[in-house]
């Protein structure tokens, strides 16, 4: 299996949704409890700035940006009495509540006015939303993943994405993962699989 | 095919939530642009009245109340872009529109602390929403409706959950329509075949 | 709510797919044990010719054709423990069991090389199927339905249809129901606001 | 993140079910043209061996075993017409098609009367499929994970199934995938946190 990134790619910005997976504050805000590594991998490797330039051409070419926010009730009622140990660290945790400081999307990446955003409650950005009904309405085919974690919400929302028939470009210095390993072993071994792995300035390019 | 309405029923709270489906300013206020014959209808027949007791004897017995709210973000990006009738007589109106005043629950049947908010965008709870999710998370197998309108959030409703494995119970002095005959038509003809249709009394019996 | 009836109506044969809901001899066939008044019906009103046409000119236009057959694994697996009255009432009597007699579709109607067939469980061709990705994969978005019945099959197919962005078309003359009251009343109160509701004959000249 | 796997763990057979993953010839079977290392890995670590004492012991205590087989129909249209490389490598080599040698679940490891078949078109068991009904109607939480690859079809089918409420297990020793390093790989650093990964033994002995 090979990614198509030898080949000159163009993508039809009429056909494509950006999706900001879990920018929030509870996983990517040094001051978050829960985030680690990730704020020092994000600074050390430009990933804020990349994701910002891919922002910038994706709203100046009129690609709708959606927002996929871990967005819990109070309570978790999407959890269920015996949840996974990520579901139970999060949760136990008390992180990603609805309405809280660390749900919000981090000051850096914000959305305007226009973006979409979309409540998710685990690491698929498909399951148990609208996301589907709003690409479909939309005319989308393809779809570009920025996000936290990359081998989590990257990696679910792409095998999702991949079996409800999108094309998905992961954007490879615009996700980052609790360890540079996970990260590296997803975009190596599992993202080429289910679509094409870009860099910020190929998608750049690529609108163009 | 025959109700169960004949036997005497139980309906055990452990396994049983409360859906309250769109029971908002837009679709039950006087003031509202669009209820048109609803809210005469309610005050009539004693709507609110029952639908307060179901609340009541709900949250003692603590059947868990969920509400679902048509909360269409700004643009109304949930519908497509050649909308349904029904559709688009709604986004046509501007209403239920997610923060605004038609979007609330009326006054009378206001949630609680501890009452789950599920946003949708159709006439089912369960398209694109995790109701389901929330629902199996709980435990629970029976489902009871009320809401506005009979013959589509309920029915929609109603439809849905039945073909997901729920027992429906309607309860169908908590249900009003656009005309009586609506009303009538789908407690009579549909809703039966899809579980159980109860009277408020009826429901607040079975449950003790 | 107004119907499309009136204006002159345009359908794109490359955006649209044929959907032929539960026609199978358990519904359809007169030596079915639940069949009762359906093929008198549809006799009658020459529901078969109709349809007989419409599939023609249909796939003369390269229309995809997707049979929708209600399939049930032996034991009814997809049948919960305790059953509305509906699925009941058909698990019940043993009907439409895959590889059974019951479960075939219809001689008059059966399917050719080319056309799709889904396996559901319930009324809705959309539930717990991959009726929707494989009519995204086609780029359809506009669906078209006959079979039976009208309230049952067609209705929940249209509830969940428009539900999910297709603009939905009813052949009024190609379905059926147990009563000619519910057929009617679905095709004059409920189907007109998803979508548009056609004869055949104005269905074939749409393509034209 | 911690797996419970140092803890003693029960398994309530009433609650949990077996899933057999893509246990086909043409992912499994050396005459395959896309097996590639697959057999001989199975053969060198007992997979096979392990996996029917694993098949055995489920079916003595009453475990529901469902295969999720992928079962294309022919010309793919599951498939959409700018497939993912993944896809495209299957379709491409026109394996896994409903009716051909390659589809059938391998001889070793065969369904018996009262198995369960879901046809499946993706990665995961839970997509665009009945499996998530199924499961709920037999009042199942646990599901147990075996199959091929280790990768795909598991890791897929627990990621889905954690976010649709199931605690997941993975019998490490009773799958495989193309490469030792991707087997390891997710048997390590993701599946412990989606829910337990055991052997075959240790699922055994927790079943007495």
């Amino acid at each position: 299996m090979e990614t198509k990134n030898e080949v000159v790619i163009t993508i039809d910005p009429a056909k494509t949704a950006l999706l900001m997976l879990h920018w929030q504050k509870d996983t990517a805000d040094p001051a978050s409890r829960i985030s680690g590594y990730l704020p020092q991998r994000l600074k050390a490797a430009h990933i804020i700035e990349n994701t910002q330039a891919v922002l910038k051409a994706s709203r100046e070419k009129g690609i709708p940006v959606i927002y996929v926010n871990a967005n819990h009730r109070p309570g978790y009622p999407e959890v269920g009495p015996r949840p996974y140990p990520l579901a139970n660290h999060l949760a136990g945790a008390g992180v990603l509540v609805r309405g809280s400081w660390g749900a919000e999307v981090i000051e850096s990446l914000r959305p305007v006015a226009g973006d979409i955003i979309v409540d998710n409650y685990s690491s698929s950005g498909f399951c148990y939303t609208d996301l589907d009904l709003i690409l479909h309405n939309k005319g989308v085919t393809d779809i570009v993943l920025s996000g936290i974690a990359t081998n989590w919400a990257v990696e679910s929302t792409a095998r999702d994405g991949a079996n409800r028939g999108y094309f998905v470009y992961t954007l490879k210095d615009c996700c980052a993962s609790l360890t540079d390993e996970m990260h590296n072993w997803t975009l190596t071994n599992i993202l080429p699989s289910l679509g094409a792995v870009l860099s910020a300035e190929e998608y750049i390019a690529a609108l163009s």
